[in-house]
């Protein structure tokens, strides 16, 4: 299957470190996989405000959510102009001169006016999206959401279509004079975000087995 | 040592959640101390830009730092109103119902206008504060900041006096009928930043020993 490129709109073109640009669709999409939030950016009465918020991807359409009573949510919710980004960070880089410290990330920064979701075909598939990218499996295995839960969630849809997806990966760099004369350590730390043993609620029964999708997360 | 409260602005006071607020300063630093990233977000040409970067504390003074090269980082020293947040995911949270998954984080959303730091002290204090937040210990291993490099970094500094610290902790909470009746698993999938073994660069010589504050670092 051949994706459409991203847009290359002046404020999704990167004006600097122009190697670090990942410019097809498929980037896009490996970013939001791995992610489990986003930052939600939206300007009131003239200031910007970033949230982190949960998100899902369905097709080129990114979803957020949020309860109708949030100001943010209903701000968004009107179509306004948003801006969602989700950073991986993957390592620390350590150099030999402190000026080129660094890290290894891959981030997604997607522009564009929220549209707030009414369909209601489309509402369950935001809300599947949504759950498939926090908790993976439990569409399938928690109990539905009902007609008060769905009108109590406020959606939104972002269009994939004004993108700027950019990785930095790779060795540490040094300038030529400290890689041959500097006594430094250099190189680099790997992150990793790993889940821990998952821990039952108090009212789930002893002995009760902690199903697959949870168990096997990785 | 009693530390001043945060402010309570219409825009820093939680309007749903409240009992996630936290309001001393000291949730504030928690939050700040464990991060690696932190979101940007400024207005330009009317719309929301949110990036990931580097930040670092000094005080109640949040320092960022970027090329004297980035627009972005152009704009937010001339003094505009930016947002910083930074957030750090603690756990998955599985309900009995889809409606009541959550995560569990701690996030502190910090308003401010941006300020140029330009005093050489202050300079440098800001970029001791961004590696001892990145890269701690390696103010003291690696070679310093030249006059050259520091000419390139623009630092921006953002005062702590106007932020919400939320924090969501401990179990899943369900409906009653779902805690009675109920049978899908629930609870609490943690969630952890760790940090890999290091990968010395190509330039550093085989057997050379990966120092403490890389090797130890947790």
């Amino acid at each position: 299957m051949t994706l459409a490129p991203l847009s290359s709109t002046p404020r999704s073109t990167l004006t600097r470190k122009k190697d670090r640009a990942a410019t097809d669709r498929q980037a896009l999409y490996d970013v939001l996989r791995e992610g489990l939030i986003c930052h939600l950016g939206l300007v009131r009465d003239g200031a910007p405000v970033v949230l982190p918020t949960g998100y899902g991807r369905d097709g080129d359409t990114l979803y957020l959510h949020g309860s109708t009573g949030s100001g943010n949510i209903r701000d968004a919710a009107r179509g306004i102009d948003v801006c969602v980004t989700v950073t991986l960070v993957d390592a620390i880089v350590y150099a030999r001169s402190l000026n080129n410290h660094s890290m290894n990330y891959r981030s997604a920064v997607i522009h564009g006016r929220a549209r707030q979701v009414t369909d209601a075909d489309e509402k369950t598939r935001a809300l599947r999206a949504l759950t498939d990218q926090l908790a993976p499996g439990s569409w399938e295995h928690a109990r539905g959401v009902n007609a008060k839960e769905s009108a109590s969630v406020a959606v939104i849809a972002v269009d994939l279509a004004e993108a700027a997806v950019k990785i930095r990966a790779g060795d540490a760099i040094d300038e030529p004079e400290d890689v041959e004369t500097g006594t430094a350590w250099a190189g680099v730390l790997p992150v990793r975000t790993v889940f821990g043993p998952p821990e039952p609620a108090s009212y789930v029964p002893d002995g009760t087995p902690v199903p697959p999708h949870v168990h096997d997360r990785a």
